[in-house]
C-alpha cells in the first residue's frame, strides 16, 4: 500500500503530444504494457540517463538517437522486459522496434527513442512489440496521460502522474508528466522512468539546463534501496505548440523551473511513497551544511542505512542509529558536538548525545506516524538539502525475493 | 542460525595474557557481560578504530590512552551498552571504569583501554561495571579465551574465537583471538570488536603494520548491512613472553603475517556467517582488475546491494541484479563487454549479457547452496580482491526492527 500518494487529478493534455497504449503481452497479459508517445514536429527533447555502466540497450540507443540531432518524433516504452544485460543483440532489438514505429509514423528510426523497464537479462520479444504497434497508434490521443502512466508500471502499485498549469507573461503554460519506479531506486540519475512534457517553446539548450536542475532536486534526491537501475531515464519534451516560451535570460525561466521542480518533486516523492514494501514516508532535511553536497551526503547516509530504515519500520526512535548514519557520511571534519537532530519538531539529540529535554514517549509518537521528518542541523554553514526515503519492511524482502527484476 | 561456522577447538593460551569475565548485569542478567584482559608488562599493543564521526566514548578514550605511549596493562570490555552518542558524560564514565580497574591492578588509568558494545545512547552504568570488577579479576586466567568470547557477544548467536600455532625460526608462536559482531557490519575499519594476542615479541612499529595489513584483508572485506558501527575496534597484542620475535625485515614477518591474516580472516568470516538473519555465506572474488581498490569497489557494490542480497535469500540466479551492481561500482571506464560473471564455477554472463551456454537449472542449483561463490573477471588487469557477505532475509528486518542497538 503506498503511503499517502495524492490522488491524480486533472492531467492537462499537452498540445503536440499524443499518447497511445496497448497490450503487447510482454510479461503480464492482463494489462497494457506498451506505450507510444508521438511528438509534434519541431518539439525539443532533453534527457538524463542512468550512469550504471551496465546500462540497458534502450538507454544506449535512446542516447545515441538523441545525440544524432535529427529531432525526436516519438518515444516507445515497454514494461515487463528491461532489455538490459542483453549485449549487442539487445541493441539490435531496441533499434528494430524504433524502425518499426518509425515506418508507421513516417519518420526516421533515429527520431524514435526507445525505453524499457522490467525483468533484466531476458531478450525483448520484438515480434510482440511490433505486433502491438498498430493498436498503440490507433489509441494515440492527447488526453491519454493516465493510461500512459499505467502502461509503464512494473512493481508500482499505483500509476504516477502530475500536472501543473501556470501563466508566463500572460499566456497559459502546461506541464504534465508520468513516472514509474518502486524499487532499485537511488540517485546518480533519474528515477527509473519519467516522461514530462510542456507546450511551452523551449530551446534545446534551455531544456538541457531545466532537465538537469529539476533532476538534481527531485529524482536525484530519493532513495528506496540504494540501488541504481540499468534503465533510468528522465525525458523532458517541449512542443512549442502553446503560446509561451521560456528562455534562459527571461524572468519566465525561474517561474517555469519552479513549476517543473514541483512536478518532478511530486513524481519523485510518489515513487518513494510507492516504494517496495514502504509503510512510512520519511523526509530528511539537512541544514547548516558547508555545502549542498555535504548536506546530500548526510541525507543519503540516513536514507540508505538499513538499520535506520528498519527502525522507522518498527516506529523505534533509535537515535543511535541516526547519529551513527550521520557519522558515516564521510564528512571528515564534522564536529559531532555541533550537530542537532530533530524528529518532526522535537529536538532529540545535541552535543554528541541525547538532548536533555528528550522525551521517549514523544519521540515514539513522532516515529509512529506515516509521515516522519528527520531534521539534521549540522551547524557548519548555510547550505541545505532535502532527501526523501521510506522504511525497510518484511514486505521489501518478500517482493524482492519473489520478483525477478 | 549461523552459516557453517567451524567449531571452536584448541584455543591456545597466550603467555602474558589473562582474561577474566563476570556478570555486571548491564543489560542481560543471565550472562557474563564484562571482560578484563590483563597484559604482562612490556606487551606491545596496536589497534585500528572506527572512522564513524560519532565514534563512541570508549573509542575516543582507548585511542587517547594508546597514543599516550605509557604502555597498556589491561583492556576492559563490556557488552550490553555501547556508551556511544553519550557526549562528554560518556567520556567521563569510560575513564571512571579505567581508573577503577587500574586501581585494582596497580597501574595507571591511561594504561587501561576501554571498549563497549551494545545499545547506543544509553548511559554506561558505571557503578555496576565497577562493582563487577573484583569478580572479573578473580576470574583472570590464561585459559579463558572462550569465556571471553562469550562475554563480548550482543546479537551474536555463537562466540567467535580462532587460534593458530606456527613455528618461527624453530620456536613455537601462538596467535589466539576473539571477535564479536553480527550487524552494523561494514568496513572502513575493523569489525565491531576483535582482540587478538600473540606471545611473539613484536615492536610497536611492526605491530602497527601487521594490524593494518591484516585488517585490510579481513575485517575490512566483510559487509553484512553496509553500516559502520560507532564502536568498531581491532586490537592486536604482542606479549613477547614466547621465544620468537617478529621484525619487519626478517623472513618471519611474512610467515607471521600470513598466520595472522588466517586468524583475522576466519574471525571476519565468522562474523558474516553469524550475520543477522543470514541463511547463506557468499564469497565475492573479483579478479582481472586494474587495481586492488577497484576490485574491492566491485566486490562491495555486490555485497551491499539489497537487491542482490534478497536474490541470494531467494536462491534466485538473478544475473541482472549482479550485473547492475557491478555497473554501479563507479568504475567510469569499465568495458562491460569484457566482464565475465561466474556462479561457483559456472560461467553465466559475458559480453554484456547472458552466457551462450547459460543453464538456468544449474545456476539455480548454485544459488541454492549455503555457500555461494560469485566470481567477477573484469578483464582489465592483474589485481584481485575477495569480499565476504551474506544474504538479506526477513529475519534481518525482524532482528533490527525489534532490537534497539
Amino acid at each position: 500500500m503506498p503511503v499517502n500518494i495524492p490522488p491524480i487529478a486533472d492531467l492537462a493534455p499537452i498540445a503536440g503530444i499524443e499518447l497511445g497504449a496497448a497490450r503487447a503481452h510482454i510479461r503480464n497479459p492482463e494489462r497494457k504494457d506498451l506505450l507510444a508517445i508521438r511528438l509534434a514536429e519541431g518539439a525539443q527533447v532533453a534527457g538524463v540517463f542512468t550512469r550504471n555502466r551496465f546500462c540497458a540497450a534502450p538507454v544506449t540507443v535512446a542516447r545515441r538517437h538523441l545525440d544524432a540531432g535529427l529531432g525526436v518524433r516519438a518515444l516507445l516504452v515497454n514494461s515487463g522486459c528491461a532489455n538490459a544485460g542483453t549485449g549487442e543483440d539487445g541493441i539490435a532489438r531496441a533499434i528494430q522496434t524504433c524502425t518499426a514505429l518509425a515506418e508507421h509514423l513516417g519518420c526516421l528510426s533515429q527520431q524514435v527513442l526507445p525505453f524499457s523497464t522490467g525483468v533484466i537479462m531476458e531478450p525483448l520479444p520484438v515480434e510482440r512489440v511490433i505486433a502491438a504497434l498498430p493498436a498503440c497508434i490507433q489509441n494515440l490521443k492527447e488526453d491519454n496521460w493516465l493510461a500512459a502512466a499505467e502502461a509503464i508500471m512494473t512493481t508500482d502499485t499505483v500509476p504516477k502522474a502530475v500536472s501543473r498549469r501556470l501563466r508566463l507573461d500572460g499566456a497559459e503554460v502546461r506541464i504534465t508528466g508520468i513516472a514509474k519506479g518502486a524499487g532499485m531506486i537511488h540517485p546518480r540519475m533519474a528515477t527509473m522512468l519519467a516522461f514530462i512534457a510542456t507546450d511551452a517553446s523551449v530551446s534545446r539548450a534551455v531544456l538541457d539546463r531545466l532537465v538537469s536542475d529539476a533532476c538534481r532536486r527531485s529524482f536525484n534526491r530519493v532513495s528506496v534501496d540504494g540501488d541504481t537501475s540499468t534503465n533510468d531515464a528522465f525525458i523532458l519534451m517541449a512542443t512549442g505548440c502553446g503560446e509561451a516560451s521560456v528562455t534562459e535570460d527571461g524572468p519566465e525561466y525561474a517561474i517555469f523551473a519552479r513549476a517543473l521542480i514541483e512536478v518532478t518533486g511530486e513524481l519523485a516523492q510518489a515513487i518513494v511513497r510507492d516504494g517496495e514494501g514502504a509503510t512510512k514516508f520519511i523526509t530528511v532535511e539537512v541544514e547548516g551544511g558547508g555545502s549542498e553536497g555535504e548536506c546530500e551526503q548526510v541525507g543519503f547516509a540516513i536514507a540508505r542505512s538499513p538499520l535506520v530504515k528498519t527502525a522507522f519500520f518498527a516506529s523505534d526512535p533509535n537515535l543511535g542509529r541516526l547519529l551513527a548514519a550521520i557519522g558515516n557520511a564521510e564528512i571528515e571534519d564534522l564536529d559531532v558536538a555541533s550537530v542537532q537532530l530533530y524528529l518532526n519538531e522535537l529536538l532529540v539529540a545535541e552535543a554528541g548525545g541525547r538532548s536533555p529535554g528528550y522525551d521517549e514517549a514523544k519521540a515514539r509518537e513522532a516515529m509512529a506516524g506515516q509521515e516522519i521528518k528527520v531534521r539534521v542541523a549540522l551547524g557548519r554553514g548555510g547550505a541545505s538539502a532535502t532527501v526523501w526515503t521510506c522504511d525497510l519492511s518484511y514486505e521489501y524482502v518478500k517482493i524482492n525475493a519473489e520478483y525477478r527484476t
